[in-house]
């Protein structure tokens, strides 16, 4: 797709923030004419928004990450070509009016350079998953975390996950449905830490594979119950096979935080 | 109300959260027969739960603090008293049950000591106010959060929430309707923090009149937007006048975090 290349519009990098609980995902979802929709996705709400300021020509947009159905964002970066007369302001403003009452909101909107794409030109993604450790069911929380009964040991998933930090094959951790061409994947960071009955586990790393953060949340999981062990975890990913770890947890506790670029185009100039 | 006078009954001290939104406020509003119902309060979903534990016999209720509608709580603390055959897990679990999938939870059951009460027993009461400074409006945190767009300087709400801070007639931040015999309240803490563009205004005191802490946030505002100074508040303050402080604070924000006591019946034994 060529958002650059349009004469009399100019390219802006979005911030987004959004609840997943709504969506069907990032992802629009096109239909062959006559099927009936079965959801609405973010990309949908925003670029009907776009297509308001653009006289009612369809916009398309790019995302860092395909986020899935249910996971949330504080920090999603997306591309979109506007009319040229749009102040960075009026484009947040202005998108923001169009997309209410759905649980999307641009936080800030800057010119993008040419040739920068928020997918590829992104040298970083941090992902936060949030469990809440408790028996009682989550409510302030509710929708934004995975609640788990059983009292979990987040000193041992803290050591498993040490295990998985690196240069690795993942496919035990990919989504058998994942299209990556490789499932070699460097993984920057994946700590977990305890708060009173929250733990959270925070994934940083250049790119993911499809599930790959809620797999390995289901499977630190079982090492936080006491039924894994950290050895069982180095043994799962060795294993180069997604029946040999743990479940998928659920897109509740997933929200993607933070994207990297160098230069940042978020920076404050 | 004697809740600790049943025979064959056990008096438990819960610890409660629940999400202000859906509810008219804690506390149950008894109607003449005849009248519609306005609203559900979180206390009637209490006692309903607790009535199905009870032969389906009443089960009155205290809390320590009558939130208003939309206020939320992270720990408010109630008492009643259920037939004695029951474990506090059970009770927990089984109040749990019931008020299920109403946005309330039982954290905690404990039993009560004899002569203890929810409201008279309390010490301290910390709520915390969250007001999100940004353009755009809140998203993830929709419904916990004041939304301010004009930028606020946290810094000078602070050093004007430190006129507030100590015993004085707070008249001035009062609701008009406030029923308390004496205006004369001792505010222990009043603190204003920024995290990014999140504001935390914590405030404790042994206890606060009606509105007390939305007036405070209302007023606090002013300052932020720099159309008050500290000398405006503590103008306000002396006033004795609740048109000489800033308006209300949207309930949104507000939420009960921590009730005090001494000792604490939800202490580790």
């Amino acid at each position: 797709m060529e958002v650059h290349s349009l004469s009399g519009h100019t390219a802006w990098a979005l911030l987004l923030e959004y609840d997943g609980g709504p969506f069907i995902g990032w992802q629009r979802q096109d239909r062959p004419p006559g099927t009936p929709a079965f959801g609405t996705s973010v990309q949908a709400v925003l670029e009907a928004a776009a297509a308001k300021l653009n006289g009612g020509a369809p916009v398309p947009s790019i995302a860092a990450g395909r986020t899935d159905a249910g996971v949330h964002a504080a920090g999603q970066v997306a591309l979109l070509a506007l009319p040229d007369r749009l102040r960075a302001s009026q484009v947040r403003d202005a998108l923001n009016f169009h997309m209410h009452p759905h649980k999307v909101a641009v936080l800030r909107a800057v010119p993008a350079a040419a040739g920068w794409n928020p997918r590829f030109s992104a040298i970083s993604r941090r992902y936060r998953y949030t469990i809440l450790n408790r028996a009682s069911r989550a409510v302030l929380q509710l929708g934004h975390v995975w609640q788990i009964p059983r009292a979990l040991d987040a000193a041992a998933m803290q050591a498993a996950a040490g295990r998985l930090v690196g240069h690795h094959d993942f496919t035990s951790f990919r989504a058998t449905a994942c299209q990556a061409r490789s499932p070699w994947r460097t993984l920057d960071r994946l700590d977990v830490t305890r708060l009173a009955d929250t733990i959270e586990i925070v994934a940083e790393a250049r790119s993911f594979l499809h599930h790959q953060i809620r797999n390995l949340a289901g499977t630190l999981r079982l090492v936080g119950e006491g039924r894994w062990s950290a050895d069982d975890v180095s043994h799962a990913l060795a294993a180069r096979n997604r029946a040999a770890a743990g479940p998928t947890a659920p897109p509740d506790g997933l929200c993607l935080e933070h994207v990297g670029y160098d230069p940042d185009p978020f920076a404050p100039v």
